[in-house]
């Protein structure tokens, strides 16, 4: 084959030849694009983005389908263009017709709902020509009566006022946060917020109902700025390397989380306008970018942030449409790229207050690592890559329908589990991680990942020797599924890094594996890996498996809790005080303990 | 001649024949329109809107120079759309040739400067590997240094924060407010402020420099809202009665505040960046449109307002592009139409702390009558209309180049003053408060308005008798400059609106005119009036004319003051409190106090 298509954010490689079109490319590739016409050109639902590389040029029916503007910034129909050479393109959600899996779930500490917005329903006395007071001066006095004094009605609540007052025979429940009514709603609807994790891979978000703390719909979805660089290193190039590239980059994530917002009311039966309060963690890097904040001084040493402080704002000061007047409160960062998203695990997941020797890692794109001893919290933040998401690897896929999840390799057989049941086409992080395990496990693999070609399921492939698990006779796709060595030096190259910072804050702390009470696990793909399979691998230092405490999405479970508990906030604003953050790219032990790392047991 | 053609804002009345051009009827009507291809149809110089009646389709070459979306919204070429019926055409500023004389000096108090915002200048250490603070936290802490604690820095403030610490050498100046770093500027660059009055007819802005209480710039310019209505009850019943109306005059207000805040920074070679905060004042109606507020509930009985509190936002809130994080103050509304314009003047021309008995009027569209007497400070709102403007009068316009100012009629002679001593073209309000008065005093008309047919001047128009003040001979458009019957009529409710407003606020205060000091006469057009031939027409209570104060744009004072003084900030907050309001409306002693002043004494 000719070319190599790069199909985003699901992660899938797919070899091509000249001339045939990206539909074509995209099914042998097990990617469900929708194409209701058969390809036609007729229905416009396979709507792709070429994000770079070089594809036929758009014909007249397409423009007129696409529209002229988006056919501009690179939509095209995946049944009309045709592969000219590498390319990369990004496969909306709307054009695909299955969801990939995102892991929104996660086990955490519990708290009393204590919002910093407290509601409270009002009944008014109406206007007449003898009461001229103004809609807001009759709340306030009303709200005064009721005990609360010295009130202020903000703009969006007093443009909402009117309207619902005379709607609802002068009743309605009305937010009030700090001196202040920051919103009006009908009658008996309940305050509601949102959390969301802000993942440089996936976005989780939850709908909470503000006056008991009830979750009333939890939401994944890719992040959509994958399409324009993989891990946020890349992304903060991007920032820098184009004209409007930051605005682009926040525009991009902005409309995502308005998706995001709009999917969870929908899915709840409810109303965007009751939207009253968010709360959004990220690393820095997404915290930058999501803010609009100037990323160059963050992606160049020493690494420095324009802002670390928790930081409050309205949903308009970003651009989001779904509810311009949200109130949205952003966690503080640690330093470096250590983020928000980290002190709201380190909250979820209770390990702040822990009082036994905790090691915690929030594996992600980039895995951030904690170490609790005593009264100190370490530090830090390893570029893990996006590896674990499938990427660079040479069967690799995302968690999709279709993925190998689990490998059991014995006997000279190959078993595996897929997502949902379908005829396999690639491997998704947990069964790369698996295959290696087992491999390792049946000494197909050497401490230093070497294959061996005396296994007869190992054959010499083009860039050196792979093993076949599943056979392109089995699979779903017609080609082969293999792991080759590259795949095993990627995935080195990736656990090494984790396990070289966990290493690092142990010599900081002055401990030895031995000290180690447990490991807290986090992370969507924390919550999927064989932890056995792991510790063959030499991903995390050498505990019993009994040990490990897998707690999915904890940095989602603490974005909850801070917001609806403003104990928890000022927790959570501690915490980022308080630990202590260590710079890995100015420390000598971590090179030293990456290149040991990268071996396996 | 066939049609009349209304050109808005300048509030002239064209008559034309079908198939003339607009450019004609509007050079015919001494409009100044730009027009440098003379009307070949090529500079595209001459745009205006068509915002009601029939003009002739678009021709091609004209949707190709003003571009099909704007043509939509009824923009044209006035040199190639012809008169195809009555119609109403909105000239936009950047049209004319000339522009309109607005006021916007005003006399009143003087205050030390104490703004609301402190500025200070710091020098940060650079960040290094073995400082890795973020710049916010750097600079927090560099000012707490200078005695400032428990600071949070703004995100708009954290947004510029990095580019302009390197590559100023680490220096800044910054903008506090409260415990808020609100804003950054570059080393040595004054926090500048805008106060601005947001009238139905006219828009007066101040660029301030907020450190020493200077004023930069002053700028006046036509309310854009016109085109929609010429008072505000015509635009409330706009945003009632078309879908997304009040959105559009929200709209359209908001572009105006844009040009007017960038001509400010314009004129004083001052970057629109370093605007840090601005107040706005303007009456209810003004103030809703402005905000985005309901303005159903205002526009009909009990015309109860939605918000009547002080209110703070930010620029973008309301869509302000020129600097979306602009710090927002809207001064309180004290009841009915009684807005903030009213306190600011109150405020500015110092009537609210006299301790003699002065009523105070500032004249307008709507006109605001306020009485001190005593402790007590009594206001009220009259629907004066648009007459003074020229509006609605044979030959009246806006005080633009060409209109008549002043006029004396004696011994049969008629001399005249025309604004810029051009060619005469028509009469503004305060020549034609002139010519009534001066008609009265040789008893040209009586008590009641009625016009003596005897003076050789007088002849009978199709509408009645009318007085010709400048023959077509001399005159600057081929027409003759009169003065009608009808248009003694409009004057007459115009004044006796607000004379009926003053005479029920003396009878609610229990006073009568002899207990009255002096009269204040704010406003733009009360600084051009004549106060005799204005007591000739009855317009004000018989006081000598020795005790009328005419102090100009006093709101404008006002809102510069509470700008730059938090003092003044909660004066105006007290004195909305302090006013009692007088719903005219509801009060049969108007109806019977507006019957009589209609008369002339």
């Amino acid at each position: 084959m000719a070319y190599t298509v790069d199909f985003e954010p699901i992660g899938r490689r797919v070899e091509a030849e000249r001339g045939e079109t990206l539909l074509d490319v995209a099914q042998r590739g097990g990617i469900g694009l929708a194409a209701v016409c058969g390809g036609a050109g007729t229905c416009g639902r396979c709507v792709v983005q070429v994000m770079s590389g070089t594809v036929s040029p758009p014909s007249e029916s397409e423009r007129e389908r696409v529209g002229v503007e988006r056919v501009r910034k690179g939509y095209r129909l995946a049944c009309q263009a045709r592969v000219h050479g590498e390319c990369k393109i990004n496969v909306p959600p709307s054009s695909l017709t299955t969801q990939q899996r995102t892991q929104i779930e996660g086990r955490g500490q519990e708290v009393a709902p204590d919002p910093l917005v407290q509601s409270f329903g009002v009944q008014l006395a109406p206007a007449t020509r003898q009461d001229l007071r103004s809609d807001a001066t009759r709340l306030c006095d009303a709200l005064q009566e009721q005990g609360l004094g010295c009130l202020r009605v903000d703009l969006a609540a007093a443009q909402r006022l009117p309207g619902i007052l005379r709607s609802h025979d002068w009743q309605a429940t009305v937010a009030v946060m700090h001196d202040k009514v920051v919103a009006v709603l009908p009658p008996h609807n309940p305050p509601l917020g949102i959390a969301v994790d802000l993942g440089s891979t996936k976005l989780a978000g939850y709908l909470v109902n503000l006056s008991n703390g009830e979750i009333l719909a939890a939401q994944g979805m890719m992040n959509p700025q994958i399409a324009y660089g993989e891990d946020v290193m890349a992304r903060l190039t991007y920032a820098v390397q184009h004209a409007e590239g930051g605005r682009q980059l926040q525009e991009v994530i902005v409309r995502g989380l308005d998706d995001l917002a709009r999917m969870l009311c929908q899915r709840a039966g409810q109303d965007a306008d009751d939207v009253i309060e968010a709360v959004i963690v990220g690393n820095t890097a997404m915290h930058h970018l999501l803010l609009g904040l100037p990323t160059a001084q963050l992606g160049t040493a020493p690494y420095v942030a324009a802002l670390s402080e928790p930081c409050d704002l309205v949903g308009r000061d970003i651009g989001l449409a779904f509810a311009p007047d949200v109130f949205v409160h952003i966690l503080p960062n640690i330093a470096g790229f250590v983020g928000a998203d980290h002190v709201a695990m380190l909250l979820g997941s209770g390990i702040y207050k822990a009082t036994d020797v905790v090691l915690g890692l929030d594996i992600g794109t980039n895995t951030e690592v904690a170490l609790k001893v005593g009264e100190r919290l370490y530090t830090c933040s390893t570029a893990s890559g996006p590896a674990f998401e499938g990427a660079h690897i040479s069967s690799g896929m995302r968690a999709a329908p279709g993925a190998i999840e689990r490998v059991w390799i014995a006997d000279g057989a190959v078993r595996y589990q897929v997502i949902d049941g379908l005829p396999p086409v690639g491997l998704c992080g947990s069964g790369i991680l698996d295959a290696i395990g087992q491999l390792r496990k049946i000494g197909v693999l050497d401490d230093r990942g070497a294959m061996s070609l005396a296994h007869p399921r190992v054959r010499q492939g083009e860039r050196g020797p792979e093993f076949v698990i599943v056979p392109r006779s089995e699979s779903g796709n017609g080609s082969d599924i293999v792991l080759s060595r590259a795949d095993v030096s990627e995935i080195q190259l990736a656990k090494g890094a984790m396990r070289a910072g966990a290493e690092v804050l142990m010599a900081q702390a002055g401990i030895s594996v031995g000290d180690l009470d447990r490991i807290v696990i986090a992370g969507a793909f924390g919550s999927y890996i064989d932890v056995d399979n792991a510790l063959r691998v030499g991903m995390f230092p050498p505990l019993p498996a009994d040990r490990f405490d897998q707690v999915g999405n904890a940095a989602g479970v603490g974005a909850r809790l801070v917001l609806i508990s403003r104990e928890q906030r000022a927790l959570a604003a501690e915490i980022a005080l308080q630990a202590e953050y260590v710079e890995l790219t100015n420390d000598s032990r971590f090179a030293m303990a990456f290149a040991e790392a990268t071996l396996m047991p």
